[in-house]
Formats: structure tokens, sequence, C-alpha cells
């Protein structure tokens, strides 16, 4: 649960200074994880738990334009200690500009099949975006169940871009985004389907770089505070599956675990079960 | 604005243990940035962005000496997370003692012309204080319009040191500052005078280091929400100058821009514009 | 005093999820230290200083089971900025388990003699528990005055484990703790026992790397405000000794200062004194 303190500053507020909220809120999970392929002398089942803490404020000016700034600090295991994950962003009727560590236009809008685990299982499920590493820029907007979006990694020509364009309707939607990182380009596209207490996810993509295209699907059930969930995605070729659970503890606590299958190579499983916190 | 957490301390405050304050500040911004000589093969202009958290704490002792701390974290663009700017101090009626990131004494007191652009570009209107970057510890003293400070690199002999002098009245001010990095010694003197709505300042150095002298004039001027600020500097035989805006939003936003330009070499010109929150 | 965001988080609490309670709290340092044997070109006598930031989260499921969270900002002097120190874990009438930088079992349990400064002065008086370092796991348990504790560096055959058990009766204690880093394994042992103001503490490691073993002895002494602190290691076969005192001046601060002598090769004496914030 986010902390906003808007009582505490309401306190201190000086006169003709409007109060900007900050919250304070993290995520953190522990737990245990194998692998049937590990890196050196690394053992295939492993301690791990995770640590973030974010910082978020908000504003609005005089003339009623919002804003607002984020960053997190994380630490994994016993290393891996960063500052990461800033943006900043001003929004209104408009839409919302922002610049940081931000999707790709069509990653934001088209995404992906679900996955599985409580570490995420190194992803297995997820498809690539060619122009979302570079990102730099992104734009939003929204209007009823339609949303758009467009991404750039600089502001001038021979950059990367994304788009994308969705609707969501209250028990189905479609997405389809464009990346390009000005040496290849993706078309990528996803629907799904909601009947009852189960979602079908699945997502295509058709990218110059690969021989063979993505396709991936994701099922989702969910019973009281129990999810179960599983996909299969043919990786450009190459097999991903993975199967999950999990359980919603209260008080901020997740128990979930998963095992998953990525057949490049000699074939690697990955599996996982441990608690994640949100707070 | 700053989160004083005044009321959700004295909640918990344990009895018999005085509490002390914790803020939680920050400063973000977004905007775009140009540069006529791109590093490698950078753009020329590119989406730019940062966040800054303070965390600043402070006490007193049952004794009536005052200390605090403080630390900050930050990210820019896409990259560049640290934890830094840390400093702790005590005090009292005979001033500030502060060890950490501290300003050099000449520095604390004399300062710099104003500079424009909503990211500082550059930094093109500043002098260097030889003594700044490795002091580690800095003394302040100031009574009525008085101010002093005396900053060491180390508490030996053969270290950096930097003293500075100054007087601030209502609508003038002066200072004069020495300092010596145990190889070359430098002394920086500050004008500065308002009239009105526009303040004048000029600052020079003489430096043994530098053939020439660094000489600095800026010029600010405020018609309600808006500053316009342009400046000069001859920095030891290399002209650079520049001219930006800024306005007041409301609610932390300020809209601020430039253009400013260095003419070693075969020149370079950068300019920004963007909008910086406080928060 | 660490300040707890209870107020404010009910504040804006959302129906139905139950509120994570987080602290932000901090300790500071500034003062001088000195060693007779610097490092290359360093100075023998430094400015010293220490910003730490602890955030700190904790919950409960619906079934009754604990759950925290913590991580750590930190830096000293002019570098060493750092995300660290992070643990995430489960606890209830069973115990305690936690995952992440966490003590070896038998150090959580058996520890150390005293040591003195401000700043520790190199942590001379401690002896080294081989099972720490790698430690990523460790399960506590405490009823009455009976403790222990079980720590792992990965769930596996093969792995570093300690194991701690301890007993506290009002004046005095005994531990004993087991350390094995699958090369080596040490037993440590400690007793304390205080009469009136003063508490003695030894401690004793058999660990078969070493030709010798460690046998340290610290007195403790408090009058008033003051506490004066001497210690004696025999270092597997080296001379370590120091004496230390600290004032508490109130409001957070104490002011600490030590000296100690390491008698390693031509020996090395370290020295500080300088205050101390908690907040």
């Amino acid at each position: 649960m986010k902390k906003i303190l808007l009582a505490t500053s309401a306190l201190v507020a000086t006169a003709g200074v409007a109060a900007a909220d900050v919250d304070v809120s993290g995520t953190a999970r522990m737990g245990l994880v194998y692998t049937s392929n590990p890196v050196g002398a690394a053992k295939k089942v492993q301690f791990e738990n995770r640590v973030r803490i974010w910082f978020n404020a908000s504003g609005e000016t005089d003339g009623g334009l919002g804003w607002g700034a984020k960053v997190r600090i994380q630490r994994n295991n016993q290393g891996g200690g960063a500052v990461n994950n800033n943006a900043v962003w001003i929004s209104g009727g408009w839409g919302k500009l922002t610049f940081g560590d931000v999707d790709s236009g069509d990653k934001a809008i088209v995404g992906q099949i679900a996955g599985v685990g409580y570490t995420g299982l190194g992803d297995l499920n997820e498809v690539v975006y060619k122009a979302d590493n570079p990102a730099a820029a992104l734009y939003e907007y929204s209007a009823g169940g339609f949303k758009a979006a467009l991404s750039s990694s600089a502001p001038t020509n021979n950059t990367s871009y994304g788009i994308g364009l969705g609707y969501e309707a209250d028990n189905w939607s479609i997405a389809i985004g464009y990346g390009d990182d000005s040496f290849f380009q993706e078309v990528t596209v996803k629907g799904s389907v909601t009947f009852g207490d189960t979602t079908l996810t699945a997502v295509y993509q058709d990218d110059d770089f690969w021989a063979d295209d993505y396709a991936g699907l994701s099922v989702e059930h969910s019973f009281g505070a129990t999810d179960v969930t599983a996909f299969y995605a043919d990786f450009h070729g190459t097999d991903r599956f993975g199967i999950g659970a999990s359980y919603d503890m209260g008080g901020g606590a997740t128990l979930a675990g998963g095992v998953a299958r990525n057949d490049a190579g000699t074939g690697t499983t990955v599996a996982d079960l441990g608690i994640k916190f949100s707070f």
C-alpha cells in the first residue's frame, strides 16, 4: 500500500506554495529458485530475495497541468544495489508525456501474455520489443476504451520509435503495435477475451530480423484468492512454456510459484516458489 | 516542498527519546537539450530528464547543540543512478561545521554569476574553485549581513583550503575568497547590486595557474512570474555567454530555457527548454 | 527515532487493503580518524563522515503470518554511495526466517566482544565467522532466555552453514556456535557477566584454518551517560587491543572516541573521535 504524506505535508505547508504529494511504497519477495543449467559453479537451487522502494511525487501547476516524477532503489540477494527506473511526466486532457525509463509505444499498449512464478522465471513468456530499450520519451492517450501510445529514442530523425493502438471492452481487448529500431521493423498484435473467471491472451509478432515469427498464448483462471496461469510461446522457432499459481494471503502478501521450460539448445527448466509482498 | 514527518513521529515517540525530524523532498526535470558538437554518434537534440530525492534529518542534543545529516539518490535519463551528496553537521551560536560533500569556503561565500537554462547548460557561467572538489570540511559563520566560511580537505598541513568573507545588505552584496590547492592559489571577488526588479552580479578571479584571469557579469530581470537572465564570462581568455528565461507555473513547476555559447576551439552552442519541478 | 507512517497511511487506506507500515530511519556520524600507517599518499588524520537511511516495511497476512522487508542507502565521505543490506523475512510463533544480507547462525547468536571508537576502528575486536559472508538465509528462534539460529548459503548440500545456541539470564549469558564454509570448520563460544554497571565479555574460537585460536576479552563500564570500553584480543596469534569511551548527548547524539592497536607486522595504531547520530 502506498503511504501518501498528505496529512504531514499539510501541517508544514508554506503559505503560497502548493504541496506536492510524495508516496513511499515498495515491493519485496523471498523464495527458492531452481534452474536445470546453472552458470559455472552455481547451484541448481538458490535462495532468492529482492527489495524495491519507490519514491513518487506529483503535483499540478496553477494552469492545471499535471506533473509527476518517480525513481526507485532496489537490491537483490547479496548484491545488485541500484538507483533506477526514473521518469518525469506532464499530463492533461491531451494525454501524458513521460521522459525517462519508459516502455516503447508498442510495448506500452500491446504488452505480453501472462507469465508465471513469483520471480517471473526469466520472462520466458515475453516477446521482445526492439524499440523498447532505447525508448526515452513516451506519449500516451486514452479516451473511453481506446488507448494509443508513441515512443521515441530521440527527438530527431533516424531514431528508434514505437507506436501502439488498442481498444479494451469489458471482457475483450485488441491491440496492435509497430516498432522500428532504425535497422529492423516489427508488427505485434494482441487479443484477449475473458469469460467468467478465465482469460485467454494471444500475442503474435512478425519481425524482419527473425526468420520465424513469435506466437504466444496464455490462459489465466481464478477461483477465490487463487490464480492459475499457463502459457505457451513459439519464440521465433523455439518452444517456451510454463505453468504456475498464486494465492493472495492478504495483508500485502502473495504466495506464488511456477515451472517453465525453454527448449533452446539442450533445453533449460526453471522453477520457483516464494512470497511476494506489496506495501 | 518538503514533507516533514512531525505529526507521524509524534504519534509513535518513545518516552524519553527526543524525535529527530526527517524530511523527504526532491527535484525533477524534463526537457530537450541541444548541442552543436555532440560526442561521437550522439544526436544534436536529446530528450533529458532527472529525478533527485533528498533525505534530511536534524535534531538537537540536550545541551542545545544542533545537528543534521543529509544524503541524496538521483538518476538521469536512462542511467547514472547514484547515492551521493551526503553531509553531516553540527551547529550553534558559534556557527556550523559540516563534514562530507561540501563547498570550499570561497565558493560557499562568493559563488557564481547567474546561469541559464533548465539544466544549467554545462554551467558555462561558472568560475572554477580549486579548493572545492577536495573540500571535506566546511565551517560557516554569519552575524547580521556578515558571512564567513573556511574549508579544508584534511585536518593536517599541505592540504587544500578555501576561505570566504562576505557582506549582504538589502540591495547589494560584496564577497571575497581565497583558495589554495597546495599547488596554485587564487583570489575571487564578487559584487552584486539590485535596483528594482533587476540584479547585476560580477565575479572576478585571479588564479596563478592561468595566464589570463576570469571575469563574469550577469544580469537578471524579473517581471511577475517571469525571470530573464543573461551572462557574459571571459573564462581565462575564452568568451562564454548565454541568455535564458524562466516562468513560475505554480504548484512546484518552473518552465525554463536558455541558449549559451562557449568560444573554445571552433566554438560550441548549447540550448535547452524544459520544466523543473520541486517537491 | 523511527518515523512510522501510521497516521498518513490510515488517511488514505484503500478499502479492503491492510496497510503495511513503513519506517524511515537512519544513522549518521562525523569526526576525525587517525592511522599510523596511511595507505599511499593518504594523510594520517582525515575528516570522516557517513549517512545511512533505512527503509523498513512490515505487515501480516490474513492468516497471521508476520512479514517484513528492509533495504538501506548509504554514502561515506566523498564517495562510496550504495544501496545495500536488503533482507526479507517471515515470522510467527515458530520463529523468523530471513533471506538476504543476514548474519551466519553462529555470528547472530554468539557475536563479538565490545569494540571502541565512533567508527569501530576497523573492528579490531572482532572474530571472523567463516559462514557469515556467504550466508543467504537465516532461521532464528527464541523462547524465554533461550536463542537459536541456523544459516545457510544455499538450500542444497556442500554449502556454508552456521548454527548458534545461546542463553541469556538477567546478568549473564552464554553462547556457542559452529560454522562450516565447506573447507574449514570453527567453533566459537562466548560468555558474559554483568555486575552492577560493569560487563565482562569473553569470546573464544577454534578454527582449523588457523594454527592459533582466537581469544578476546572486553570490559564495559557505565556511569551516568558515559560508557568506557576496553578490549584485548589474541587474533590467531596477533595481539589487538583498544580503549574508548562514549557519552550520550541526548537528542539522538553520542560523542565517542577510541584508540586501538594491531600488532601485525610493524604494528598499526588507529584512533578516532566524533559524534554519532541516530534518527
